[in-house]
């Protein structure tokens, strides 16, 4: 098998994609003990280790580079990304609180102020000498941050802001830095001047004193334990007619003058809105990294244990069968490999595409728009897939997946919010379906409502999704005669292709067909909305499967060596083909496939799987994490000692007459 | 709706099922905060507060049912394990360490041992004077309990057995009370006298000395942290030549005399074996109830806030969507709680018949088989369900769902390994497909081969299949006319039964023909067995599925209240048209469905959701767990206050006309 081998340096480092360079950096820092989680330690042991982690970090100059030059930052958007994404590695708590110090407080203040106050608190959020809260969140509104109920109302007699919450759902809530390290927040709240309300802004407001006590009027409480991430001291914040001077507003998208006269560069409260929003979008962008880093790191243990683990003796009498040759465990663990490699492939793309926008390089309105709804479609199935990789892989390695040190029930519970936090899974799902829809409506507008029948949607498939990242069908669904060999058909590309843009595009033709038939009475259209929210969310998934897909194809472009290019095909092609045999029901009951061809999916499958099989080990160690990373006692090679020593032992008994058991007696007489 | 509503208390009586009282008196205990998990706790502090808790028990008579009549106990066996089920409301922790103690280790004397050892070793297990392990699962072994290589060897001289562990794979592991109080073990070992080995047999040996230090050739470590569990001191233990009496062989089903002579009341080796590993489906059962118990707990707790929690507003200005009016929502929970409906009532046909052959009152060859084969299919269904359940429950919650006092995160956490201890879930479907297949094929030698076509399998179902669990088809599959109504076919009891029924066999007998066309070569036999191993697993699962389906509908006989009859049937429907969805290709790939049909199904299944809706609080409440069980701030009704209080603030503002930001100016600004 040795010549058939793929080539692991060359696809290791495809794999590191665009910031190889950075990532190694950061994946160094990630292998040092001193930067990695203890999980004996308790709650409050845990916060404060995790705080004087970040400490190494900002003495190492890992925290600075999205900042501006002129502040000791490199100006590297997408670098910064990367580097931060790695630390998941080391202790998703390092990587989050990280990203609540440096990617929303002190982005809140880069990104929404302005030159002042840049100068007067990047400096100090940059270096820790100032943790900060991001307090947007509210209790009463997780998700539906447009309604947040705290306002700052200006006055102006004292050229100041009160900010002020009303009631107890307005507590802002799930703040990390807000149980403890917190000295300041960034409190977005209704800005309301000469009795208007401007929507939703956003004010620098210090919230404790050196000593670490709250400043008069500012109260909170702790969130205490938490599933996972309990290295972050998560807590609540409300302010009682709290003033802060006029200029701490954070004033780039809209300003108020001292006589309280509102003033915005963006007309359209709507518009300014979104664009505000739209800085928090690298939040989004780097879960999408770490969920498949720690997806990964949970398969490259898993796939190791699986290749050295032997149970139950099916072929022989005297050996046993490795796990990974079990069909079952290949269905468990190669699909999973699938998937993470195409989320790997989807997240370089999503990477490019943010520092293209945040770098200025192309920041168009409809590129912002586009890096939304990538962001949008990609992150809840990486945060989903990473659950389910390390649940599956905690499983397949039985009683040993559930040793705390074998790494996958502690990084499944820290990583568990994930879904939840920085959006959460199904309201991005339900704004890439909006998304969606919109671009379907425009050109659906322009068209003979008369021509349009349901499930017929391909047709105007290639113009009216292209916006949201879709590219052309390339060509129309292919009514291949029942003489070409299944599998022949499954695995050409453009079949896959078709396949997933036809559902989409029938699945939003769908909603869009049933909203027409609702009119325009807002009860009755929201009723409509509501009774298809399960298949536009569907539709929306099934676009990011799609740009992952597209992700995988391209990347095998890349690959220059013969046989790594022939088992990455195959491993997209388990992608492609695993999304499709879980909505077969769908593709069938539409028309997409027939009888026949479905009946045959699940073998041909079985048969690509058992083809990857004697390569899984080399696809897992392409990632390229060592063992200073995975860390588990399994992913050591402990268990191939122990197997060696068990099979020297009845290589052993079998040699010699004298033995008082025969390994094979001692089988049968339990069999 | 007040005169719609189903009847709460009846149905909470019918869902407590054949041991209502019983289950009062421990869901009372389990209510008390001394008995409950304290989530703050660390490993060490747990694992003491957890054995102090045992204390109680015992005091309480809480552990002592199952135990014979002379010894304090009731004799009662189904009772026994309706009690322990319910500590998982108390803790997890607490219903898996009395499981150790009083399932596993003195299960293990009481049911393996005979009457001198009953009177030597249980009274000090059921006082808990000797906490004990037991000792069978080997790192290298886990779920081949047949091939662990512990060797126990009988020396005449002595009239001992040597206990000894040959290599480190054959370390005892995963071993609850190992770790710290165990003072002795059941301990599984290869019976070897006379130079031959008689197969896997049980030994009781005393582990630790008064003062808690490991007996001369025993040894061990601490498992350490888990997943969850940590109430629970999981080990490993080791022997070198650990030389014990000879009637320490728990002898009921094998014995060695004096001089070394062997003998059995069951001769053959394989029947044997399995005899003495039926006595453990009591663990089996048990879980199966407490993983239920630990969804209804999540879903009443989720149901609740969903209930409460509003989030945007989609038809009105001013009032924002109650949560579980989403359709989305209803989907992820209310589907959830159709399952675990179906499971409770499962859950009570498998505990009547454990207590039939345990109490001895039908406890045939083919009643234990039955029995092991029933646990074997609906342990798996429960303990996935359930962490399936908490997980939709903890993202349903959004941030809240993370905050530990919530609970969700705990019970999952500590659920978690359910799926793989007593018994792997996967392992344990594998049993069901081959006790499927081995009534397919018992059957199928009886027929015309010739006559056999795939996909042709229901003609044999009736009796083919009735061993295992499932009732007749009733009627063949009805070729229904496409006048009919979708809807009046889905919701047809006789179709849904014909539907889960011909899937079963379809697949066994496909699985059949593919072993039969590899012939009686053992290659060719055993790779044609793992070509299909995915499929008979899949079967397996479709087993267990029906005999959930065909427990709720006899469920559905004994209400009497039309309302709540008329209630539990579409959630009856719910529970299997959501079966039928997930698996929506297999039926139409096999022409079960037609497409216009499937494609219907989805919004059928969704017309029952939000009919089901209105119902979904008394459909929880009907669990019968109160806010003691529940304990989550999200259940305490601290939301609605939070609602109320916001609600009523913007009632004053929409009645000021000098306010200076009327809530829909607040919403429309930010829109």
């Amino acid at each position: 098998m040795s010549e058939n081998r793929i080539n692991v340096t060359d696809l290791a480092e495809q794999l590191l994609g665009p910031y190889a360079e950075l990532r190694k950096v950061s994946r160094a820092r990630a292998a040092r003990p001193e930067l990695q989680r203890d999980p004996l330690l308790g709650m409050d042991e845990q916060r404060a280790r995790v705080l004087s982690q970040l400490g190494i970090l900002v003495e190492e100059d890992a925290v600075q580079r999205a900042f501006p030059t002129k502040f000791g930052g490199h100006d590297d958007h997408g670098g910064s990304i990367a580097t931060f994404e790695e630390l998941v590695a080391a202790d998703p708590s390092l990587q989050i609180k990280a990203g609540v110090q440096w990617g929303l407080f002190a982005g809140a203040i880069l990104h929404l102020g302005t030159e002042e106050h840049h100068a007067k608190w990047l400096p100090s959020a940059m270096s820790l000498e100032t943790p900060g809260a991001f307090a947007m969140t509210e209790i009463g509104h997780g998700s539906d941050v447009a309604a947040v109920a705290t306002t700052a109302t200006y006055d102006e007699d004292s050229e100041e802001f009160i900010i002020h919450t009303p009631f107890k759902a307005a507590w802002k809530e799930y703040l990390g830095n807000a149980a403890l390290h917190g000295k300041a927040a960034t409190v977005f709240a209704q800005l309301i001047t000469k009795g208007v309300n401007h929507g939703v802004h956003c004010f620098y407001v210090p919230i404790r004193d050196e000593a670490g006590d709250f400043f008069p009027g500012v109260g909170g409480e702790d969130d205490g334990l938490k599933g996972g991430l309990n290295g972050i001291d998560n807590g609540r914040l409300h302010f009682n007619n709290v003033r802060v001077p006029r200029t701490n507003l954070l004033n780039r998208y809209g300003d108020v003058a001292a006589d309280g006269t509102y003033s915005s560069p963006i007309p359209s409260p709507g518009r300014r809105f979104f664009t505000m929003l739209g800085t928090l979008v690298q939040g989004r962008v780097s879960l999408d990294g770490a969920s498949t880093s720690a997806a990964k790191i949970g398969l490259q243990i898993a796939v190791t244990y699986g290749n050295q683990r032997r149970q139950f003796n099916s072929t022989s009498d005297t050996e046993e069968t490795t796990l990974l040759d079990y069909q079952r465990h290949q269905r468990r663990l190669i699909t999973r490999l699938a998937r993470t490699y195409a989320s790997s492939f989807a997240h370089d793309g999503l990477l490019d595409k943010f520092d293209a926008v945040f770098s200025g390089r192309a920041d168009s309105d409809d590129d912002r728009q586009d890096l939304e709804t990538l962001a949008a479609a990609l992150k809840p199935l990486s945060t989903w897939d990473a659950l389910d990789t390390l649940q599956e892989c905690r499983e397949a390695c039985g009683g040993a997946g559930f040793i705390a040190k074998n790494r996958f029930t502690q990084l499944y519970q820290d990583l568990d919010i994930y879904v939840t936090f920085e959006g959460d899974n199904n309201v991005l799902l339900q704004l890439v379906g909006k998304r969606l829809l919109t671009d379907y409506a425009a050109e659906f507008r322009k068209l003979d409502t008369g021509a349009m029948a349901l499930y017929a949607a391909k047709q105007v498939g290639n113009t009216a999704l292209h916006r949201s990242g879709l590219r052309s069908v390339g060509q129309a669904f292919a009514d291949v005669s029942d003489e070409r060999k299944s599998a022949n058909f499954f695995k050409d590309p453009a079949n896959q292709r078709a396949l997933f843009t036809d559902r989409i595009n029938a699945k939003v033709a769908e909603v869009a067909n049933a909203l027409r038939a609702a009119g325009k009475n807002p009860a009755k259209s929201a009723q409509a909305f509501n009774d298809n929210q399960e298949l536009l969310i569907s539709a929306a998934r099934d676009h990011g499967q799609l740009l992952r897909w597209e992700a995988f194809t391209a990347a095998l472009e890349k690959v220059s060596d013969p046989v790594t290019a022939e088992v990455l095909t195959w491993l997209r092609d388990v992608f492609a083909l695993s999304l499709i045999e879980d909505d077969l029901g769908w593709f069938l009951a539409n028309g997409h496939l027939s009888m026949q061809r479905a009946r045959t999916l699940p073998g041909y499958l079985n048969r690509l799987l058992a083809r990857l099989r004697p390569h899984a080990q080399d696809l897992v160690d392409a990632f390229g994490y060592t063992q200073d990373h995975l860390r588990a006692d399994i992913s050591s090679g402990n268990e191939a000692e122990r197997q060696d020593e068990a099979m020297e032992y009845f290589r052993k008994l079998r040699a010699s007459d004298n033995a008082p058991i025969s390994e094979k007696a001692l089988k049968k007489a339990s069999a």
